[in-house]
């Protein structure tokens, strides 16, 4: 189970090694929210998202001599480039298991990061059987993209820093909205926040529609998304909560938020102009619920984080040219 | 003349006011440049662009009964919202001076930023003149752009981070690469290095066709450029270098570069996808040149600085359409 002493040690791990990326801010945006708006801006991080935080904490944490041996992840998207730059990094080997119809860029970043891509056919094969096998075959570790303590405790680091980043703002009670798929980035923070900042509440942000965790915060049990796709923010789009993460999320958060898919490209767009940075749409939607959602919040001031920006450049053009100014 | 000691007490009164940009890099742009490469945002300064520390620092230089009758600028882009934002911030009043015809979202966002703008008819009226007679009315003081000490201090603020983040990264020798107008960048930068980072050489980056300060450089004597429109990188083209920066440039200064303009959108393609940044075309040709001049260059790795972010979303997304990966 993690707690903040994890957290803390995962930091301690990171350090020199993940960027610690600055608060933004700017007035355009305080105005169109109508409240002080600060900006946590992780497409800054290395490989363009926070995963980088919980690939670089879990294998890390590994004992060498099983370290050593390399590790395997399943994924097409940030958690497969996090995994991949942390295992460079510390000279082992990644396998990524990937979808074979998976975009050929996305396919092609992760190789270039130095990851053994193994595609599988989504119609035929069993990517867990083919997982497994690899795993079981060659001794690789697996790492979850957000039901594992040591990647819960990475990307905790966040928190920690929302929580000095905040004070230095002059910012002790806040909202602070999350994008949130499985729960690992927002499970961490908010446990993070629970001990280093009590003021700051954590709340999950989700694509309406797949409002799993949102619906699982309001009833109590965990419930599942009725589909799948359908959502341009496809980086936050899970089945379900995860096992490990609801418990914390129940636990510390507010109630969850919903945003639709124009609210995300606006979002974008206005990063674009007032921040000057890359968001992908599922990276964006907490920053659109604290712009556009502002009568579900609380305080005076909100805290958005943006989870990634790696996001293709024609619909990042439809972005600007639906909602740049 | 700015000294070391003048830039280190605007970096005293800059604290807490500007942001700390992060150093960024990139594993695909480091292969792309054939050396390690890293990036100076200052496009994630305040009012997007590194003039917001020219602006406080010459702002807050002030004697604070003179400060206290306000500023006025000449301006129609960064600069101008550079010195709205830090007079505000000090409660005092700033005019800007524009002409009618520059964009009416420039004139709208100084103005939101709290500038009391006046407007100029370029074919018929004074520009100067209608400042000093606001000046001299209303007790003003004038903010200049580049070549004015204070303002140099500020900007040099850039380049004592550059000497502590670029020792971080260890590296202790490169080229920084610095986009040039007037040069109050480029020299502010120079003098922080010469003082704390010796090894670590500026050299100034201009659009092709507008190389005043790279022509300067060479002859050792101020050259016009010929025209002043043209280029897309018009944040950073200037009549000639400056009385006040050209000295110090040429001190301490390698050979100036410059790059076309399908360089700068190339580089703000690539600032797009491998760093998830917002760089305007001025502000992208340190960067070209970094990655797509190497044979210029000399050392095993490179500092770019992308000077600033302020770009229309169409020529935004024109770079990503011909250039993103």
């Amino acid at each position: 189970m993690t707690s903040l002493g994890m957290i803390e040690a995962a930091a301690g791990r990171l350090e020199g090694h993940a960027r610690r990326t600055p608060m933004l801010n700017s007035p355009f945006l305080d105005e169109i929210a109508g409240r002080r708006v600060l900006v946590k801006p992780e497409c800054l991080q290395h490989t363009g998202s926070f995963k980088f935080r919980g690939g670089w904490s879990a294998v890390s944490a590994l004992e060498p001599q099983v370290r050593a041996r390399g590790v395997i992840a399943f994924s097409s998207g940030n958690h497969a480039q996090g995994v991949a730059m942390a295992a460079r990094q510390h000279r082992i080997g990644a396998v990524i298991v990937m979808p074979s119809d998976a975009p050929a860029t996305k396919i092609a970043n992760t190789r270039a990061l130095g990851a053994e891509v193994v595609l599988y056919d989504r119609a035929t094969q069993d990517r867990d059987a083919i997982g497994a096998d690899l795993a079981g075959k060659r001794g690789l570790s697996l790492i979850r993209p957000f039901d594992e303590p040591q990647v819960i405790a990475g990307q905790g680091t966040v928190g920690l820093e929302i929580a000095q980043q905040a004070a230095a703002h002059g910012v002790s009670e806040a909202d602070v909205l999350i994008p949130c798929g499985g729960g690992g980035l927002s499970s961490g923070i908010a446990l993070a926040l629970e001990g280093r900042a009590p003021g700051l509440r954590a709340r999950t942000v989700e694509p309406a529609g797949f409002d799993d965790v949102a619906r699982s915060l309001a009833s109590g049990r965990i419930e599942r998304n009725n589909r799948l796709s359908g959502s341009i923010c496809d980086a936050i789009v899970t089945p379900e909560p995860g096992r490990i993460t609801f418990p914390i999320l129940q636990r510390l958060c507010g109630p969850g938020l919903a945003v639709s898919d124009d609210d995300a490209l606006h979002a974008m767009a206005l990063g674009f102009s007032r921040l000057r940075i890359v968001a992908e749409p599922g990276g964006a939607v907490a920053l659109a619920a604290a712009l556009l959602h502002g009568s579900e919040l609380r305080g005076d001031a909100v805290i958005a984080v943006v989870s990634g920006g790696n996001v293709d450049a024609a619909l990042f053009c439809t972005a600007l040219e639906r909602f740049a100014p």
